[in-house]
């Protein structure tokens, strides 16, 4: 159900496919909330110190990851498309109002499928050469982007997010 | 009437504005138009041998660009934003499906707003920081851009572009 503009490349992109048991509608929320996504959305013992986001084309996620030993680390990313409850598609590439970024590292595209009560999540990580997407896999993608996940879901259904 | 999701930065942006006779429909078909784009793209002697382009969010413009030696320059670039008869906004810091490019530099947003029987038209270049915008100055932005500017103007003139 991937957008047909999107064309996954096996040899450059990573791919992260769940059924989860939470709602389209929660998981949505969960993602574009800042107040929620900084709960979930660093691998714990990690944590987001800060978050903010302009949920449309063009527009900024802005958010600043913490590491155990204290160290911080801002991130900016840009809104490329917002469907909601279907489809999520933002970059690295560029920072906020299409300014392109310091250091561009790849695309992600988040889709939100109804299954029954559940969702059929898909991330998918899109990089521009095999240098990025091996350093992707090695700094932990599949581990990493599957915690977040499941704390994302664990967090859903300590119903702390409400529709 | 620059889109308001895109601020322009004055220390590392740049920007051409004109006033142009001729209808903003036939300047948004001969910037949208693959065979007329071709003939007016690039400053004269240059030229573009080839051009492909798929107009929707994620879709690429493909071209090559030939110098007067005959050295050929291919140049992909990513629509962002596809606002018919209004705005453009594309980049290349991604290609199409809005894959990572190998060298990011800026992003164009072009808009056409309606003046009379004629246009006035605004073309911006967002840049990263400080060194791509001097590098896009000495490159010739203000000369070249509105070089095919004239070149765009004398093209639909001639009556090779039709409403």
């Amino acid at each position: 159900m991937t957008s047909p503009i999107i064309k996954i490349d096996p040899k450059l992109d990573l791919v992260l496919e769940r059924e989860i048991d939470v709602p389209v509608e929660l998981a949505w929320k969960a993602w574009t909330t800042p107040e929620h996504l900084r709960q979930w959305f660093a691998p714990k013992p990690w944590s987001i110190t800060s978050c903010d986001l302009d949920l449309r084309p063009g527009g900024a996620l802005n958010f600043v990851m913490r590491s155990p030993e204290g160290q911080e680390y801002p991130n900016t990313q840009c809104y490329l498309e917002v469907t909601p409850f279907e489809r999520l598609v933002l970059t690295d590439t560029m920072q906020g109002g299409y300014r392109p970024s310091a250091r561009p590292f790849f695309t992600a595209v988040v889709e939100f499928n109804r299954n029954g009560s559940g969702t059929r999540y898909k991330a998918v990580a899109i990089h521009g050469n095999d240098e990025s997407r091996k350093k992707h896999e090695e700094m932990g993608f599949h581990g990493g982007w599957g915690t977040v996940l499941t704390q994302m879901v664990d967090y859903i259904k300590a119903g702390d997010v409400r529709g």
